[in-house]
Parts: C-alpha cells; structure tokens; sequence
C-alpha cells in the first residue's frame, strides 16, 4: 500500500521520513496564478515529455475520483495545495512512489523526493538528478542574481524545502518538546503538523523543515537541517532512556494499554487512534513489544487515514462507518 | 481463594450473590454495646460450645493479623462492624465459608449465610437451622410480642436482614437504575454498595435489603425481595439486550477495550479495575467474551481489594505497589 516507507534508515526509532522538495517555473508561460487552461496544458504536456516514460506514470489531477485525490495527500505522495487546482494540476510518479514531479501547483513544477529515516542527502541526489533532467530539455525560470523564481518569495533562490518527520513522544511527555521548538524556530527553521502548514502536531510528530530558501547554497540548507535532526533524535533517545528507567512501570503500563486497545477496539477516532499508535511506535522502539515493527506502524498511521480508509473500503463512509473501519484495520494489522 | 462464590445460581448474570442475615442475643448477658471482658469471653465460649466442632471453625478476632482482617471483611466472611470490638469479637465459621456465626458484633450473634446467584430460600434454610441448633442450647433475649431482641431497634422482631448483591451496568447506562432505585426504597428497600452501608456502588454493584425487620414473617420478607430482585434481573436482562442491538459498535468496543486494557495494564486502582471489570463481566453476560466466566470475574473483583491484594503478597504494600501487583493479577487471571 505504502511503498516508500521502509524499515531502514538511519535514527529510525525517531525520524519516520526525510523529504526533498524543488519548486521550479518555465521562462515561457505565465506562473500558475496567472495562467489560461491551455497554457496549463501545455506545461503538462512538455513536463511529461522530458521525463523518461520508462520510469514515471503520469496522471492529469481530473482524472483522479477525490477520494482517491486525498488518499495520495495522507499517503504524502503529492501535496495538499495541489488539489486546489484540479483542472489544471497533475503528477507524475515512479513505481516506489518515492519520486513525485507535481505539475501546476504553487508552481509549474514541484519535485518531491522521500526516503525513510534520516536520508536527507541521498533524497537530495535523487531530486538533484531529476532536476537536471527536466532542466535539460525544459527552459527554467531563473535569474542571474536570485536564483530560481517561484509564485511565493518565500520558495525564491534555491527552491528547496527541507523536511523530516520526527516522533518525539517522550520529549512530549517531560514537556522538553517546548524548549527544543524554541530553539528549532531561533535556528531559523519551521516546525509543522503531519500534513504541513497549519496542521496540528498528531500522534507526537513534527515536520521540521527550512523557512529560508534564499542566501545559502542547498548543501548549506540540508547540512543544518541534517545536523539538527541527529541532536534531537539523540536527545529524544536519552529521554526516552530517562522516562523508562525513572518510571518504568508507569512507561509500560501507558505502552501495554494503547496496544491492549488497539488490539480489541471496534470503534475508534483518528486522533484517538493516531495517539494510541504513537505510544506503540515508543513500545516498539524501546523493545517492550517485539511482535510489530515501527514501520508497519507508519504505514498504519497513514492507512487510517480518512480517504485512505475510504480508498480501502471502496466507498464512500460516513464517520461512524469510517471509525469502525479503522478500528477493523487497526485490529487486523497488530499482532 | 473464594469458596463461596460458585458458578451456578439463578440469575448469575446479574445477581452475584444472596445473603440471609439473623441478629440474636442472649438473655442473661448484657448486650455488647454495654459488656465487659469476662461476660465476653463467656458470650463467646458458650456460642462456639453450642456449634458443631467438626462444621465451624472457631476464631477470636484479636488472634487475626489486621491485614486478614480487611481481606475476611472484603471476602465478605464477616462484617465491618466485626472489627470495631478486636478485644471482645470473633466468629466461626464452615470449610466453604459459606456460613459465619460473628460473636459479640453489635449483637451477640450474627448468623451469616452467603450463596452465589439468587438464593434465598437456599440462604434462609441453612441459616434457620443455624439458628435451630443455636436456639436448642442458648437462651435468647426475646420478648413475646416484639420477637427477638437486638442492639439496635432497626433490627428488632425477626433479626433479619436479607440482601442480594445485584449487577446492573445497563441499567446504569441507560440511568434507568435511578428509576429502579426510587421503586426499591418505595417498596420500604435500601440500596448499598458492595461493602454496606455507607458504601458506593462500585463496579455497577447494588445490594438491595430489607429495611423493616418488624411486623412481617421471614418468609414474607425473602418473598418481597426474591420477588423484586427477579423482576429488577429481568429488567436488566431485556435493557442489556436493547443496548446490545440498538448500538451493538459502541457496546462491544467499550467491553473489549476493558478487555483490552485489563488484559495489558502493568499499574491500576480499584476504581479502575472495578469499573473494567463491571464492562468484562457485562461482556461474558451477553457471550461476546467466551475465554472467561462471570464467577471468575466476581472473585477477582474481591481478590483486587487493598487487603487480600497484601494477603496474597503476604506482605503490607503502599498504594503503588498494590496497584502494581492488582495489575499482576488481573493480567494472570484473564483469559
């Protein structure tokens, strides 16, 4: 179902998944807030063309029914934003699902690259090649002393947003969470929920990304983003440590319960399910229960998602049908 | 651990468990509230002589250690009130602690008869020829137009207090049980919790009693209350059917989550367990759990208690490792 979580990575007890993104615009059409429907087309059709159709599918977004449309958003593969423009917007995607070229979002083209763990520079090498493909048969908006030109300056220069997902329950629970928020924002970086901008911090993870794409050179960006990420990992692995050893049976008992209900539950909400999942993602990782592994939690942490629940299903369900459901997959997927 | 409680018993899954109560005192003492010593100790040698050495079992109360004290009040073996007079009390009892006779009480004599499911006329039995073989060699303080004397004048006449122990989480549900509990005090009825008067209904447990001792027959007063207690078990029965079909999501998730939680827990309070253990016993009752039994579950729910918890530990325990160890045994209990 999810194909570009794997069990490997590095810190994977604690960074779910590490994403590159280019935002990048053609010299030759108007930028996406600006532009006609044949216009948009076009764009499509010569981004299409420059990438190697051995290797990528390619969608147009209204072709795609809607549930599906939010299926591909909670699975990360494209971005929310890009369903605001139905009738203009596309994508294309390799079979792993970890390589998305999104065609008039925000901007003409958005590459996105996501790996597992902490795997920042060997996103990037992926989406710096795709980059160079497209660049090579495609005109790039750009400039002399800038860089690159984006619809929002805050995408201006480099393009390049930065981003890992982090699970920081035990920091959540000593409240050590605010301190370290602090600090990522005095660094000059963003913190966000799940599915970006706006979007609470569910089941204890936080998108930390780059606020900045302009002044430093894109090895600059990651480096930082990179380096701080192994910090908080380590920090979250000592509070962890710290938590277990100071009140081990209380730690326990929250670990045993989460997994007693998810195990026998037969109606449950996504906030409550998604809480209860973070607890066994902390159980897992600190070996107390050995018979699931982190990321068939990640990948259920997505499944139970609303459209992706639905897309399950094959039909539409209202929340009560959906809560049952979820609890179904949730029962069927622990051991 | 708890002989008295059985498998078998009308309405079992609702009633826990019947009691017959008879209040006697002697003729040529004074009554406890007023006794010394030495009139105590006699009170208390000729009731142990007047019972069958190899039936009951004698003890006098200050040869107890505290802690089986408390345990012998949670197993409901003897009452409360047997520990306000360590000095001066004691009790016998049978092998299958089914029958006591708790001396210098708040009367000299207390017959208990204890049965699981709704016994009465079983109860009664026993207890009258209790009262029989105690009657044939002991003088009672009895006055021929009042009947039997006693300590306190709400047990004056017959001496006797019977009482059922009910489970009524539906009722509870629904709040029908306040309905019920106004019609049961009309009838002249108390209601209790688990541990008499005073005490609240823990776990969705009612123990309904006489409150008149005076005027009607024993057999006029069993009769009211076996009569009101199958009609308020019938009434239980049809609302946990209702509740089953009208939302039967809602119903199984709330039992197998405490399932869940109980099966899983590594530290709980009474409160807690009790109110789980309530929802498991309510699961058994309508056949969604199969692995355990109703009886099982109504000895757990005293084994939990704070002083057979330390009885079992065989050591005193502060309230964290009682909940720790309540834990424990919850988790080795069910199935």
């Amino acid at each position: 179902m999810i194909f570009w979580l794997k069990d490997m990575g590095e810190f994977r007890d604690v960074v779910v998944s590490s994403r590159i993104r280019l935002a990048r615009n053609l010299d030759n059409y108007r930028f996406p807030i600006r532009i006609g429907t044949d216009e948009a087309r076009q764009v499509y059709d010569d981004v299409i063309r420059s990438l190697d159709k051995n290797k990528y599918l390619s969608f147009k977004m209204k072709d795609i029914p809607v549930i599906e449309r939010n299926m591909l958003v909670e699975k990360h593969i494209i971005s929310p934003a890009l369903l605001h423009t139905p009738n203009i917007s596309g994508f294309a995607m390799n079979e792993q699902e970890d390589e998305t070229i999104m065609i008039n979002e925000e901007d003409h083209i958005r590459i996105q690259v996501l790996d597992s763990g902490l795997a920042l520079k060997k996103a990037w090498k992926k989406a710096d090649e795709i980059d160079n493909q497209l660049g090579n048969s495609l005109r790039y908006a750009y400039d002399e002393k800038i860089g690159y030109l984006t619809s929002c300056p805050t995408n201006l220069g480099t393009g390049l947003r930065v981003s890992v997902m982090l699970h920081l329950p035990a920091m959540e629970m000593t409240k050590e969470i605010n301190k370290v928020l602090t600090t990522i924002t005095q660094f000059g970086l963003a913190v966000r929920g799940v599915y970006g901008e706006g979007t609470k911090a569910l089941g204890s993870l936080y998108q930390i990304s780059n606020q900045s794409t302009l002044g430093d050179s894109e090895e600059t960006i990651i480096k930082k983003i990179d380096h701080l990420t192994r910090q908080i990992a380590e920090k979250e692995r000592i509070t962890r440590k710290n938590i277990f050893e100071k009140s081990a049976v209380s730690f326990e008992d929250k670990i045993f319960r989460a997994y007693g209900i998810l195990k026998n539950t037969r109606i449950i909400s996504t906030d409550e399910a998604v809480r209860l999942i973070s607890f066994l993602k902390l159980g897992i990782a600190s070996g107390l229960i050995t018979d699931n592994n982190i990321n068939d939690m990640d990948k259920l942490f997505i499944e139970i998602q609303p459209a992706s629940l639905q897309y399950i299903s094959r039909k539409e369900m209202n929340d009560m049908e959906r809560d049952i459901k979820r609890a179904e997959i949730i029962r069927n997927k622990i051991n």
